[in-house]
């Protein structure tokens, strides 16, 4: 086990009723906010409505920043963030998922400081203060919620950037499963994708070969993903589904996970954020047309970790016979069958992506890699891996 | 899944040379401290000499207040509250396991009112303040250095009381895994049963039949404790068991496996509490003494969810034609096998407590059930269990 700092902040209100909590414990942190939020579902379902109602009745006065957008927009945040210099807002309130919550963090960044906030995701300034920041979670997914991290999309230089920093961890998240009752089955499956990417991208990036405690915690958030979103897939308003769904995509990247791995990295999210910067995919969506095939190019170097997964969450009676190639392959065929089964694309042909764009893909993700310190990888890896994708 | 609140202020600092942070993370806190530690091992091992000169060099001013015991009493406890008062001190550093660690909490809530600490623990006064606490931990086994509870014994009234409250988190709490390295054989297997006993309280007395998250990573732990015991017997320097064990015990209670469960017991703690009282034996030996017994009266109303850990932690090829009654009585079976394995008692008459005593250890009991609303527990049952624990 390598050496860590753990330390979450986050307050976490889990369950049902808790959305009129919001009032309160914004009122602790500011007397004027910013409410961010997306572009519809909140506003129809009338969630917004009732966080609006908890702020009015906990004395906080509302500036509205709405229709964030899933991948958020660089422009989007400088409007925010123009906003929030304009009235002076002492705290954020995000209402939706990891995309309203990430450009809610970039706003509560950069609303305090002079430069342009794009400079915190290039890695030219680093953060040294925030305004504090209050959630009400609507997607279980990112796992924003409950972290440090945020990614926006430089519609410009067509960049999907991501970067972390302890201040930005939200005080208070509240997360209500029942709010996430009506979110469709594409992105409750997208959602469950995500958590399994963040939990499978630390289980295969440690280098740390002795993490088991580490590693029942990542093997039981995978498998809770998956039995997860098939419950909600098959009912969406199964609460049980839907609670185990959010909390699991919580801890999934809450760094509870990563905690002794030492450094780890974020290849397949680099990878799919090119994607999702070139072609506009859903986040989810684009991870889950990547992983079987980054599973299999990693399962070519170093099939033993693979195959472990399998031994653990897939056990059969002949097990004991099968090698590691057979095993991991067998994971990677029981994972891009699942995928199937729920509707979320197992290639980049089914996101009709040809393979003669390969080549800008990975340049594009190769801006990420030298920012993340992916050294690892040099585009032939990256365009190895996209073929493997097809 | 039930409703929850999710928030631990604790910064953890896991690893390798983090012992010499304690000066900066206190500094930050106060200027005076109170050093509360045991009655040897920490001054013969050399860590009590590292801590004070890492105060010293952060310029923390120190008061010594050493000696506390396995089982730590309110006396002692009491002399702990003058010290700090006379000193005016303005945070507290535990070095030392649970108890040393549960005996600050008290004296850092105890020195800031004019009443008897103790009234914190009968539930006659709550806790509005407390002084900061720092800790560098010696012992896997509590969890006390990243939670918000504590247990002191009165040998006036020969009760083991504990209590809880959010203001007792430690701020930050140090964890090396080499500063274990000394622990002797006992007390590193009953530190395995502790935290084991945690888990299997837990898992035990949720009424919530809908948990796979947590449940999940429940089982995590107990396999891990187990495996991670089994190694640092083999090997006491063996480094990745001791931080296993180490990150196991503090996982196992610090609120994580109990967010989700609703309204969940300790009877085993109840029990052990009330034989730690009546005889002083270590608490971790106490509870292997009493966790077979409790096991099997719980497996005799309702034995699918001992079950279910046979087939999760200990599968066997013809597993599906047995059943519930057979793969608990089996998993009791491999769980006393073990307690015999690493030493660790797993009977009253191991420990030389005679039958006829039951009677009196179950009328201890009963105070700490009636205090922690554990209304299912009458004199009878908690007998019952105690005859099926010799």
């Amino acid at each position: 086990m390598q050496n860590f700092v753990f330390h979450i902040p986050t307050k976490i209100l889990f369950g049902r009723n808790t959305v009129p909590a919001i009032g309160p414990e914004t009122a602790a942190l500011g007397v004027r906010c910013l409410l961010v939020f997306g572009r519809g579902s909140c506003v129809r379902s009338g969630l917004l409505d009732r966080v609006r109602a908890s702020l009015a009745d906990a004395g906080v006065e509302v500036i509205e920043h709405g229709g964030v957008r899933s991948n958020p927009l660089l422009s989007h945040v400088r409007a925010g963030i123009d906003l929030a210099r304009e009235h002076r807002v002492d705290v954020v309130v995000a209402v939706g998922g990891g995309s309203v919550i990430d450009e809610a963090k970039a706003i509560s960044a950069g609303s305090l400081v002079a430069h342009d906030v794009w400079k915190f995701f290039t890695g030219r300034r680093s953060i040294k203060k925030t305004l504090p920041l209050t959630t009400v979670l609507t997607l279980a997914a990112a796992g924003s919620e409950m972290n440090s991290g945020m990614v926006i999309t430089n519609e410009e230089t067509r960049e999907k950037f991501g970067t972390g920093n302890q201040l930005l961890y939200p005080r208070t998240s509240i997360l209500d499963p029942e709010v996430t009752f009506t979110v469709p089955p594409d992105y409750t499956a997208y959602g469950a994708v995500d958590a399994i990417a963040h939990v499978l991208e630390f289980y295969m990036t440690t280098r740390d070969p002795d993490t088991p405690v580490q590693d029942r915690i990542m093997e039981g958030l995978i498998e809770n993903a998956m039995t997860a979103c098939d419950r909600c897939l098959a009912d969406p308003r199964d609460y049980g589904g839907r609670a185990s769904l959010m909390w699991t995509a919580t801890l999934a990247l809450n760094g509870l996970t990563a905690a002794g791995l030492g450094r780890v990295g974020f290849p397949m999210h680099m990878i799919e954020h090119s994607l999702s910067a070139l072609y506009d995919v859903p986040h989810g969506a684009g991870l889950s047309a990547v992983i079987p095939g980054w599973l299999t190019w990693h399962s070519r170097q170093a099939p033993g970790r693979i195959a472990g997964l399998c031994r653990r969450l897939f056990p059969f009676p002949d097990m004991a016979r099968c090698g590691e190639e057979e095993l991991a392959a067998r994971f990677i065929t029981i994972l891009r069958n699942w995928f199937g089964r729920i509707n979320s694309p197992a290639s980049l042909q089914e996101l009709d992506i040809p393979a003669d764009h390969i080549p800008e893909i990975a340049r594009n993700a190769m801006a990420l890699a030298k920012i993340w310190r992916l050294d690892d990888y040099t585009p032939e890896i990256i365009e190895e891996i996209l073929h493997l994708c097809r």
